[in-house]
């Protein structure tokens, strides 16, 4: 009842030890979902519920401790980790605190994610009432997490793989789901169904839009507007299998379209066909970002960045953007995504999830056409 | 592009001000999905990306200022919020907290959400800056968010309805979804359809577990082991429409079932029957708690609680446990919970969804068959 083999966690850890011994750390404290699933394999969708607070502590020397909701020791126990410590969750005056104190004694200096991305999930009171009873420093982590992280393993890879392979396979079927006259939110509700029926474990997020020449945001909830002759679709999805993101969209026209979404279409193909040519091992995420945006020229949209990592969650660092400095190494996985805006003020995007490695990268999703394809 | 009236939004205000007014508080700063969601009406799937953070300040006098990333300006602008100051985010070394010091400026004390349940979306380190940047003091505003959410509008309660009503027409084609033989992740991906095609928006939430007399734990994935002639299985699943979310779970016995679990349901269903003669406004959490516990009688199971409170989240305060003293008010709406550990160390859940009034609590969910129900 594992995602992966007891060797991918060691592993994990072994190289968070290695950094932890550089910057000097006695021990790591994690309390968010993407952290303790990625050191310790507990994968559930009740983090959903905000009522308990669960920790992960990844010592230098010395086995993992989780400290959790005794509704979880069940599933935790199904995990690699052997000292699983419980209370009785929700409780009125000590979630997990206490057993926190007692499981950090002996530490000085333990990392917290507390930098970009991060966010600290524990009532903040708990967490100030923690700090003022044990002798801890917490140094931020952000840094060390992003560095194990960022490069995935084969066999992370190989569920990438699988789960872009699926949502490719359910926007081939685009032309058989979607048409005219049907309200978008229809539109989405059978595109997450064709998601599953491809074998998604489920459908996280799924965002998009559809308008004449383009499209106003990319982020919104399906209207339920039927779909117009000359519409141009957008589809965004990140589904997941074993709790793996893919990260992608498609755009469509419906019966056909106006030549101003055409070319915007090109540009923006094209844009990534420039990213494939600059992405590799080596070269620096702004490179990247610069050789599309060379593509896109002005018009620049206000997403922020042309795309960010892949992994277990939807997005990961780093931004593929101006002032990213990150350095691309063999086994990130990334996507790609420009966007623009449109004289009509309508705006466009594109996006790929790729496979960095030393030579030409991998493409995780199946390209898109190089023309706005018409259904 | 909203979910609700205008009025719905001022009416919340409006409540969350006169709770302000007693606190001395000059405004509530809010960076978490449900809260912003819940003053502003932005909703979308994006909060899933950790890469940028959002902030919602609700003042005590003057309008409700929005500082969020650019890319979330159009969405923002379909709101009734006004004031919105966007930056492009993501940014290497100002993601808003400059625009929050503007944006807080001649307040002294500022409610955060800070206790029970709470949690800090954003970058520690941006919060230990934005504290250390102004002369603001920021005050646990748990409480009085939680007295705001808890009562459900009449138009929150009409989403609930329909959602509870979309997972109970689901729950109802289980005979023809699940078979013995199915591997249970494949019954779970039906069983999402299922939800899907009934009219749920998303299933963000679907576990559950199956086993010969009962189950080992009610979190987990499925595994892909097929059910088995006499296996209970048991789904719980928080669907969503319009963001709001129902929770409730049904048993199915497959094929037929050992008598211990029969005598765990039937134990289970009375329990929830007592749970919905205790219910009513004027009662507290802990008596419903206890109304149920007296019937559960010995076993009780390592949940923690017999229930919560439901809306925009998962789960939502209050906890039916015997701790909670929270008095019940018409308008909430909460789940009945009950669960148990069988002589054979196997665990059973019943729930339902209830809305609370003066009389007796009206059924959401579709009230469960009173035993075992052999498909």
């Amino acid at each position: 009842m594992s995602d992966f083999a007891l060797t991918e966690f060691q592993a994990r850890v072994e190289k968070a030890r290695t950094a932890m011994q550089a910057r000097q750390l006695d021990a790591l404290l994690f309390c968010t979902e993407a952290e303790v699933r990625y050191f310790s394999g507990f994968r559930t969708l009740f983090w959903q519920s905000p009522t308990r607070p669960w920790f992960l502590i990844v010592p230098r020397k010395g086995e993992p401790i989780a400290v959790i909701p005794r509704i979880g020791a069940d599933l935790m126990g199904k995990t690699w980790i052997g000292d699983i410590r419980t209370w009785s969750s929700p409780h009125p005056t000590d979630d997990g605190v206490s057993l926190l104190v007692e499981a950090l004694k002996g530490y000085s200096r333990v990392g917290l994610p507390m930098g970009d991305e991060a966010s600290l999930r524990m009532p903040p009171r708990d967490f100030m009432a923690l700090r003022a009873s044990i002798g801890v420093e917490f140094v931020d982590c952000t840094p060390l997490v992003k560095s194990v992280r960022m490069i995935k393993s084969e066999a992370e890879i190989a569920i990438l793989r699988k789960i872009c392979a699926i949502a490719s396979a359910a926007f081939a079927r685009g032309p058989d789901i979607f048409h005219a006259g049907q309200p978008l939110d229809e539109a989405f509700r059978s595109f997450k169904i064709a998601l599953l029926r491809e074998g998604a474990d489920d459908v996280p997020y799924l965002v998009g839009a559809a308008g004449q020449g383009g499209y106003g945001d990319v982020i919104s909830p399906p209207s339920s507007e039927p779909l117009r002759e000359n519409d141009v679709l957008m589809l965004d999805t990140g589904a997941t299998l074993s709790g793996y993101f893919c990260d992608f969209d498609r755009n469509f026209a419906i019966g056909g379209a106006e030549d101003v979404a055409k070319a915007a279409y090109e540009k923006l193909w094209n844009a990534t066909e420039a990213g494939l040519a600059a992405a590799r091992a080596g070269i620096r995420c702004r490179d990247i970002f610069h050789a599309m945006h060379d593509v896109v020229g002005g018009g620049s949209s206000d997403i922020g960045r042309y795309g960010h990592g892949l992994g277990i969650q939807l997005t990961e660092w780093p931004s593929i953007c101006a002032w990213d400095e990150t350095i691309l190494k063999s086994g990130m996985a990334i996507t790609l995504e420009p966007s623009l805006t449109m004289a009509n003020g309508k705006m466009m995007v594109h996006e790929e999830n790729i496979l960095i490695t030393e030579d030409a990268p991998v493409l995780l999703s199946e390209r898109a056409a190089p023309e706005l394809p018409v259904i």
